[in-house]
């Protein structure tokens, strides 16, 4: 007996799992143990040509209706968005249906939710194309990890940013003409929002955060900055102390463990970190944990493509556990850990503040350092005269502390202009380069 | 009531995992669904002293009884090498026990019978620790990818040669000298033969091909060259391209996808490839796949806390498994693929001669690569005179031709020696940089 799919969405990603599941049948039929075959697709309006091959009659405008039907076993959800998503993965998973999803926002929102239904319905829901599109990450931080103890996840989670922030690095442009030449080649929407002011990466921050420290951490609860502010000056200075600009999605334990940061924002990495060197669109998750050490998973972020060959992965795994009447009651052990706001997040900071070249200028900004109780890790001065930079990075302190400390260091009579103030990470034991 | 667990060797790994299931016990039963725990421990000699805090009482010489012991209920095999290993891990599976392994001499030399054995038996066989350590890899390959087909795998899968070659590339010191450097930090052994002769490679090879193409391949199949004949001049001439040395794995489908090449062996890989960044001792598998695209894992490839974590994510998986009355039947769906000799491989060579700087020799020395049927993708003279030297690049040709053309080139009157031959690799896409 086939195992019939319902597939809700047929955009980019549902085509391409339309064919795939097609072209690969008989491989993904002895994964199984079953054939799988397409029930039905629901989409918004028939009258769209599908170029995939199936037959019309699996068309439908009634999704519900479709996801209800008593001879559909699983549901593939490609529609993205909060709703009419909720509503018809809820309905999937009351009535017994097993559930893979591309769906970030939705997770990122009611994972929780979503998986105590599961639970409760004995289901599974998998999520896989959700986060770092076909890259294998969730299963193995879900699984292979399973025995450890994740510290940290670093992940470039944006294709977008990244690919902006790469041409601003490896050809001097700035944020607006780089955005526009990614717009141009199809790697940015026209309304960049979601990607550029990095709500995108902020629910995959989400979706990673809950899955590396298995507590409830919503997009909401993500501390959230874009690229939108990130300047020539800064990718010169990142430069200057080998450094690359990246937008990254960093989950952290705090230092006792007792609650997690979550949080979105550009950071200066050094150019040894295996991050730095993900060029381009690609996406790339760097996971430290306590018995693996460090990790990094890297791949394509997005794609119709590569997405849906996360889907099939998923699609494999759900149907196999079907049959095995066994499920992932993923959830189920919650550690409660709170997520703390980011003022008290520790981060280091790297600030480069233009200055008159005079006696007395660097003790009056250390001081505005020790006031605030942040340390300096170290201090480079360049030019003279009226020309001088003092290059600041500090030890790692609250980031409260450090955003009053440059708040200070702006009203500051010596210094003229405060050049660049950006984060900077680099591995957990030795946090700034 | 608990799982138990019979441990076959208690050296490096074996103590992490007593260490690790002690410690990680509540996060392991919440994730499984019910307490592991140790329940015996087989070990050669008693009376060495065992730092694991586990009653003395667990520890026995008798493996083969305590595998067969009706209240084991899952066995983790660390000990290495073919026997006894094999006699215990088939005893343990024909008495319904699912096996954890970190063994790649066993799994290379003897997967398939394993796995036959295993399905048989109704149980599984995971050993995500034999191939790249702590990497979460060989699950993602078999069931992320599972929806997916893949076209090639390319692995730096041992630490000990990527070590050595790195420090040849960074500080430019020889062969033996990085080797004495690597045995001196512990990263070598003091007989480093499986190492640098690429025997270690060849069986994780071995069993990466295997899991990516579905069929039979064991370590014999493999063709294996070490490093022991890289020399600085190679280093230099990588350089001299851009490119690093780096000695890979590489599991490769042949153009019409009927046949496997398996291999092992230096490589000169252009430095933008996200191979080239993988340093000192760290591991990373780069696969290649129709629709997932590019993908990377990356992490330690060894060490006993790195190799104890895959093996305790192994065990959670293997424990879901039992409770849930399920299995994975690895290998049932063999492609038959066979394995291709090295000869019909297609490479790309790198090629530098000494000449003399005269009219006609490069037309001798291209007259050569022609008459095998090799073409040329670009060639470069460096210096003049008596000190010139021709550095040639082939485009893709059977491996014996390129071979064949290299052992008339040694034989050429205009050719004074031949500086560096080595074998270049790149993307699939665009083969030589």
């Amino acid at each position: 007996m086939a195992l019939k799919v319902a597939l809700l969405g047929c955009g980019v990603v549902g085509s391409e799992v339309v064919r795939l599941v097609r072209e690969q049948s008989a491989e993904l039929a002895a994964r199984i143990g079953a054939p799988v075959e397409i029930g039905g697709v629901a989409v918004r309006r028939l009258d769209r040509a599908r170029d995939t091959g199936l037959d019309p009659d699996l068309f439908t405008t009634d999704a519900i209706g479709l996801v209800n039907r008593p001879d559909i076993d699983l549901v593939v959800e490609v529609i993205g968005g909060i709703e009419p998503a909720r509503s018809l993965i809820l309905s999937a998973i009351k009535s017994g249906k097993s559930v893979v999803t591309a769906n970030k926002a939705l997770l990122a929102e009611d994972g929780a939710a979503i998986h105590a239904a599961a639970r409760e319905a004995g289901v599974d829901v998998y999520y896989e194309a959700s986060v770092a599109g076909a890259i294998p990450l969730l299963r193995p931080l879900r699984d292979s990890l399973a025995g450890d103890r994740v510290n940290r996840v670093l992940g470039i989670v944006n294709g977008t940013t990244n690919y902006i922030l790469d041409r601003m690095d490896s050809i001097g442009s700035g944020f607006a003409e780089s955005l526009d030449e990614a717009q141009s080649l199809g790697y940015a929407e026209a309304d960049p929002t979601a990607d550029i002011e990095g709500f995108d990466a902020a629910a995959k921050a989400a979706i990673l955060a809950r899955l590396a420290f298995h507590t409830r951490v919503t997009a909401a609860d993500v501390h959230r900055e874009g690229i939108t502010e990130v300047s020539a000056a800064d990718i010169a200075s990142a430069k200057d102390m080998g450094c690359v600009v990246k937008l990254l999605a960093i989950c952290q334990r705090s230092q006792g463990g007792a609650s997690v940061g979550v949080r979105v924002h550009p950071v200066m990495l050094p150019r040894e970190h295996p991050l730095a060197t993900v060029n381009g669109a690609y996406n790339a998750v760097f996971v430290e944990a306590e018995s693996a050490g460090r990790l990094m998973f890297y791949g394509a972020g997005a794609g119709g493509e590569p997405t849906a060959s996360a889907v099939l992965g998923d699609l494999v795994a759900v149907a196999r556990n079907k049959l095995a009447g066994t499920f992932v009651a993923e959830g189920a052990h919650d550690t409660g850990l709170p997520v703390h706001p980011m003022g008290v997040t520790t981060t280091s900071y790297h600030v480069a503040l233009d200055v008159a070249d005079r006696p007395g200028v660097l003790a009056r900004v250390a001081d505005v350092f020790a006031e605030n109780d942040v340390s300096i890790k170290n201090v480079r001065q360049e030019g003279s005269g009226e020309d001088a930079q003092l290059v600041l990075v500090s030890h790692r302190a609250p980031d409260a502390a450090l955003a009053e400390t440059v708040r200070r260091l702006h009203a500051l009579a010596e210094v003229r202009s405060v050049a660049s103030v950006m984060r900077v990470e680099a591995f957990t034991d030795e946090n700034t380069p």
